[in-house]
């Protein structure tokens, strides 16, 4: 049995070096950070070492970068964070894409029952925000404007520089969910004027429940959870040194995958997996910007075919793809960011999202695609829509 | 050097079966639990499993039972939650201890802000909530009661049973922060009754950064974020599957310790090491109940010693003790907890907490009592007050 994992956008594996990193602090070096003798002393100057190896990375100060448990918190006390604080005295509008993670959607969703007046920008049919209707939806009254660096599902990438001129033109902050672009594309939050942005270990081959939320010096934020001086008050309760240590030493590693080729090859092998698959099928669409795109991933729909049941029989052949987000996953709604690109919902109903890492190999890419193929005609053989269509174009 | 570690209430080492039951989960088992492949169905059905464990342990079922990220996002959930739901529509008083955790003591300050009435229940001189005055405060107006079930800082157990009755009868919540008390002393949830209930990984020889509320059936909270499905919902962002995991193995390997004899060798050095100090040293005070106090901690007060200069000298010596909660750290106030069982300040402030594991030895114990009374004869050396008050007793 095959074990090809090409999910990688809902988690990674953890890099050996950063579990090696992580192991002092699950065994002998125990002590809570927040404590003032030696055994605690000593995680507390590993914590600030990490925090400081993040910071550098995204261009930022360590002082400016908070660790939370996930992106999800992450992105949530940005949004809320600011909702709830004296900054939204003045202006409450929302701006946030119609592609934005369900977390972000939510979050907004919640801030509309709370007397907020949320705007969901289109996208073009390439994934694209649409940058005219940005230009028209921010203004004097927008709080803060809030998008994807990376989309989750298609790996868009989202013209961020352009989108923080025109909040900062509007005096709106401007929050990045870069969970998805971390080790994918290089940036430093700078060349996008970011006043808040998320980070997440476990995108990143780091270990799952840590991330980080970057808030720009002197933004004062309502925290989502009060109690102890943790993370100066900001995200009070006991941190999670190992997992925070973890993700500094993940980011210090990924960083190097993105000089050093190993982005290059992945993009090559999602670039093989892509051609083999529109060569070889009738009737399918890749969806997403063809090269405004993480080099990681790739979206496409198979008309005719139910992406569930094809997932489904991938599984079965060892292979692990996935129809969306996987905190959307169960759902049977057709994937938001699909539809919210104009594609029909039977359409949308049939895409899978391939997501690759550094550790997949050619072999694996071009049994994944010969399992597809044959999955999709099989899938095929059994659809009196597929017969029709066939029909229709002798 | 030695290295003694007498803070076992700050947190605890990981048990090496814990490490262990975690380690898969780091390296081959590493899939998003939300993923519908095999790589995720396998995590989701090892998570399920530690909920169950868990559950049985508190006497709940397991879908009453919520993971979060660490007893303080569980205790802000219980009060927040209950009081930004529309349970909280008819009634709007608070009911806490004047000793609880800094994250039930803020959240429940935050509250006031959001036009709640919080009454902070009185402690006896034994640290032990007065009833009297609970009956007294607990009325129809009552949403919710919250309690730690055992102190963190001096281990004094409450009557949460007599509580849960209160609260019971005049229809308000009750939530019971039992993070100290698991693994310590026996109980299950039906005994007091309560509607929700904070236990956490880190304080039972688990991992940081894992920790649940149990959540009566039936009881609609309202999150404190927005997100996925993860948690039904109650706790959306990806989840940590070792820490979890981990988490359900601690509490399974710590229910042991309570019958294997185990609790009452941690119980009987405790013992020694308080009998040891309170013979050797005079103008020393135990702070809280002698006998309704978990079986691991002793709180004492140093008369004419500085708290924080004893905890630093004995951290010379390789003894790791606190004087007081790890969350309240670094601040210069003296505990709150210590005060309000009507400690004068100055003797507060010389209060430092022993909190004993299931892997100290008589040796170490004997060895810190030792220091203990080195460094406080010491210091008292250095004392102008102490001077003085051996003056006045000649």
């Amino acid at each position: 049995m095959k074990n090809i994992y090409l999910d990688n956008n809902a988690t990674t594996p953890l890099r050996e070096e950063v579990l090696e990193a992580m192991m002092p602090y699950l065994r002998e070096s125990y002590g809570n950070p927040s404590s003032v003798h030696s055994f605690g002393k000593k995680v507390r100057q590993a914590i600030e070492a990490a925090r400081e190896t993040i910071a550098n990375a995204l261009g930022v100060t360590a002082d400016e970068l908070y660790f939370t448990t996930c992106g999800t918190e992450s992105n949530n006390l940005a949004l809320k964070g600011v909702a709830f604080s004296k900054i939204a005295e003045k202006r409450n509008k929302i701006v946030v894409s119609s592609i934005e993670h369900p977390c972000v959607q939510q979050s907004a969703k919640y801030l509309v029952n709370k007397g907020f007046n949320v705007c969901f920008l289109p996208v073009k049919p390439d994934g694209i925000i649409d940058i005219e209707v940005a230009r028209r939806e921010i203004d004097e009254n927008t709080l803060i404007v809030s998008t994807l660096y990376a989309n989750n599902e298609i790996g868009t990438i989202q013209p961020v520089a352009e989108i923080g001129k025109i909040a900062k033109a509007n005096g709106a902050l401007f929050h990045v969910d870069a969970v998805q672009a971390l080790g994918k594309i290089p940036f430093k939050v700078g060349e996008f004027g970011a006043d808040m942005l998320t980070v997440s270990a476990h995108k990143i081959y780091g270990p799952k429940g840590t991330a980080a939320l970057f808030i720009r010096k002197g933004l004062k934020l309502e925290p989502l959870m009060h109690g102890g001086h943790q993370e100066k008050r900001m995200r009070p309760g006991t941190e999670n040194p190992a997992g925070i240590i973890g993700f500094g030493k993940a980011v210090e590693e990924v960083l190097m995958d993105l000089e050093d080729g190993t982005i290059e090859r992945i993009r090559s092998l999602r670039d093989r997996l892509q051609d083999n698959l529109l060569s070889r099928l009738d009737e399918v669409k890749l969806n997403g910007h063809m090269e405004l795109r993480v080099p990681n991933t790739v979206n496409i729909s198979f008309k005719y075919v139910e992406g569930e049941s094809l997932l489904l029989m991938l599984d079965n052949k060892g292979v692990a793809v996935s129809t969306g987000s996987a905190c959307s996953s169960g759902s049977l709604e057709p994937s938001h960011v699909i539809t919210s690109m104009g594609i029909p919902a039977e359409v949308a109903h049939g895409s899978i999202r391939f997501s690759l890492s550094r550790y997949n190999t050619q072999e694996e890419i071009d049994y994944a695609a010969d399992a597809v193929v044959e999955v999709v005609n099989k899938l095929r053989d059994f659809s009196p829509l597929w017969e029709d269509f066939k029909k229709s174009k002798q």
